[in-house]
């Protein structure tokens, strides 16, 4: 595999691979300016400490992370359009992001308290053969994994940062759902200012009315994996609990398409100056 | 049907009915001096009103709410043994209520930013035909529903005030799961004292070391629903976030065992002086 | 619903209709000289005692029978080019006709003993809420139904007759399986000519050579629902079995596309002269 | 593992092992004269030289094949109670030879054109991880595996071959299926004498009758895997189809139960006198 010759005449890259390998293979095809496209984990933590922390691994070029862009073009839209280097996220935190950035740029939450509770599908969880992932251990089951230390938390508390301009730490339980695709992330929060239904029907709509990838839902529709499947959307219910006073919100993707390459064919459009929805146009599939 | 001559000669009625079609028959049977175990809602809550408000349905033998009890034997288990109406929990909460009691009674955790995120298999919505529970549009699918307004709030916030001595306001959120049984409670709450995992882990063991159906979890054995399939175990992990400060229970039943019929012999076999696991010995099935 | 106004300007109607509802509507639709794709059973069966033998209904317009054209492209190309009213083949029959067209009209087999075992997944049921349907019932389970009697046979039969230019009896056994899309008909028949694989292997090619969506498998990749799903593919794989001198054919598709809406645009493709691909050069989706 | 202290005061052995692992063993303890249940394939196929044909295996002790009884109760009862070996069936055998048992003893059917559609769960593909048993795969899909050349041939051969008393050639295809447990043989054979569907429930009333088992079904009420799953039971119904003139048998068992271990008790029972259904007399799951 010679990668002078097979880089030539190229605009962009796509890279997928395990965390670790994206990184020196991208400096090359950098250095080449060719612009990448990563789907994997190497570039979306700007902190390089934070990625040793979580990745347990030195990273090969942490002189590149300040050039990185991370690639959800609801929040980075322009920063995309010029980025060299684009770090694709995590599945679930484009869940997670999306259903969280309207309440905190707003300042309307607490940037304590937050509870995420996603659901995923089992081809989250790679092509890989494991005890867990074998038909007969996970259809009819249900469990909770790697509770406190998911990898994606230095991403999602990162980007949450940025949107809250404050720090923000998270609770992120991730769990293993018997189906094959979908994300559906159940996120509590606490509001620090009055709030209504309205109000957040509104403010959402505000927020994603030029994002043709986000669906906004309400509590007599709320999110369901299978509405987004096969397909580039993202799902989102806000739902304000006037008993308790709490906020709660439900965000949907596919994990393979909105978490993953659709996303990055989005993020491809966007730096290429194509229309955002080039190629995602699918309704999805039923049932 | 001649209910007189039905309940001839009978020391025990099951009764497994919709609610407000309970309380009328157990009011005749109870006249007759029959012990009752109702798997249905009619006698779960003591305050009347909290019924009426919840099931929007005035009561129609408010009186025997005094009578009866509430049949969660690891917490009630002497009343249980005297209890002539005996009301056997929702699935929901116990999974929930078991999950909770340690912490409540031992004063660890706050009322407040209680969060209960719960997932249950299919056969939880019941036999009726409905739109959702067709195959074609739930399985592989998954969301959340009743968000804020499921019925079986009222008895786990009366038994949680109950155990913690306090009022308690949960958020409790159920899912629909591509599964046929089995629930899983992944709840999220906040100490208000200084805690370890070891403190936990100890805790636990003490206030369940008499309990045969409870099986205590660690973060290296997280409950999973099909451990419990087809068995009257609860399963319960309950873990310490250092990262977060939060705590997090883990808690796993089969919403047709110990979360109904199960729980129900359980419960016959303290309120006749029958050994406790008298018909329960099962392992369950796996996978 | 005004007709006459809701067919202005139309070069095509499709019809997606219970079987009966569609013949006298069609009937309106042919005589204002429109073109017709049926997706339904009304113009599949060219004998009207056959059809109403099998439906146990009165054919509303037979006159049209003769008009109608089966729409299985790989087999009547030329006439679904011309044809004024199209049947859009059943489900069933699109994967066993499929299937056995090359032994058939190559005389290879005996129009004797012909066994078929179909399984498909639930969505073929339709949407209705039935017993059967509810997911406590189908999911972790498996079953024959309409054994001997499904209405599938009749188009089966008449275009097996067709091509083997004699009278064919099937036995057909539709299964029903806990899973959403997907057909695969096992079919065995017993060959009255000498052959080899090699040789079977050739018929097969040469039949289907200029057939965009026929892909020929063999023993070591042999037809998998998941292959087809999602796309407008018919997988097939035709086995002699050396040991007990029958051949087997697997034949796989996707219920929802090939089996439906995929042939139905495949068809109009043809009928108006695009390209037969058009609008389904679709992978299908894994996993 | 010191097998002689092991052995030691026991009256029974159950093994199970892969094939060729258990006869070596056997060989010890039947010359201690304990008694041998074994699960595998080591002592179920008489003719030591068809066995290293299916098995590419020579086997270790062909003199111990003589003493070997097949341990399907149904069948050989009488010598089940005296058997020193005993070779428990393999899981597809059971559900065929007993769908066909009734049939060959009476000579109702010939013994070609024996076509056999087998579906099973995914438990019985084993608990080794392979591509086609990791969920993402063999979820929502389906598929015939091991096409002509399955192992059960030999075994399945062998009993209805000494049923027919007559050599039976059978064409065997298993599919695999995304469910947990459960086997539906799905059997189509050719009458040789005139047959109604009375005769044939008739012949199978009187031929099971005094089976614990086996639980007769019609075509109202065609076996489910479900209604077999977590029980001993082979449900079975044989429909004559007077359109074709075919026999259709579906039979139906749990293939860790009656296909396995259920069985093995089964067979205990009998062996030690005890009461067949000693430990057996569950109703099964469900859903």
């Amino acid at each position: 595999f010679e990668i002078a010759s097979f880089l030539q005449g190229l605009d962009l890259v796509f890279l997928a691979l395990p965390h670790g390998k994206s990184a020196p293979l991208a400096k090359e095809i950098y250095e080449r300016d060719i612009r990448i496209i990563d789907l994997g984990a190497d570039f979306r933590i700007k902190d390089s400490e934070a990625y040793e922390h979580w990745y347990e691994l030195e990273h090969s070029c942490p002189a590149l992370l300040a050039e990185s862009v991370y690639g959800l073009p609801e929040i980075h839209k322009n920063e995309i359009s010029r980025a060299k280097i684009l770090a694709n996220p995590g599945c679930y935190p484009t869940s997670i992001i999306l259903g969280l950035a309207p309440l905190l740029v707003n300042k309307v939450i607490s940037n304590e308290n937050i509870i995420i509770d996603s659901k995923s599908g089992v081809s989250g969880a790679g092509k890989t053969l494991t005890e867990i992932t074998h038909y007969s251990n996970i259809n009819e089951n249900l469990l909770a994994y790697k509770v406190g230390n998911h990898r994606h938390i230095a991403e999602i508390e990162q980007e949450l940062g940025f949107l809250g301009k404050t720090e923000v730490v998270i609770n992120f339980t991730p769990h293993l759902i018997p189906m094959n695709r979908g994300i559906l992330s159940s996120i509590y929060v606490t509001p620090v200012v009055d709030v209504t239904q309205k109000d957040l029907d509104e403010l959402y709509q505000e927020f994603y009315k030029t994002c043709p990838f986000i669906r906004l839902r309400d509590k007599s529709s709320l999110p369901q994996t299978k509405w987004v499947q096969g397909s580039n959307y993202c799902d989102i219910a806000p739902i304000f609990d006037e008993r308790t006073g709490k906020i709660m919100v439900f965000s949907a993707i596919d994990n393979l398409v909105k978490g993953a390459s659709g996303q990055a064919i989005q993020n491809m459009n966007i730096m290429f100056g194509l229309e955002e929805t080039s190629g995602l146009k699918l309704a999805g599939m039923y049932p």
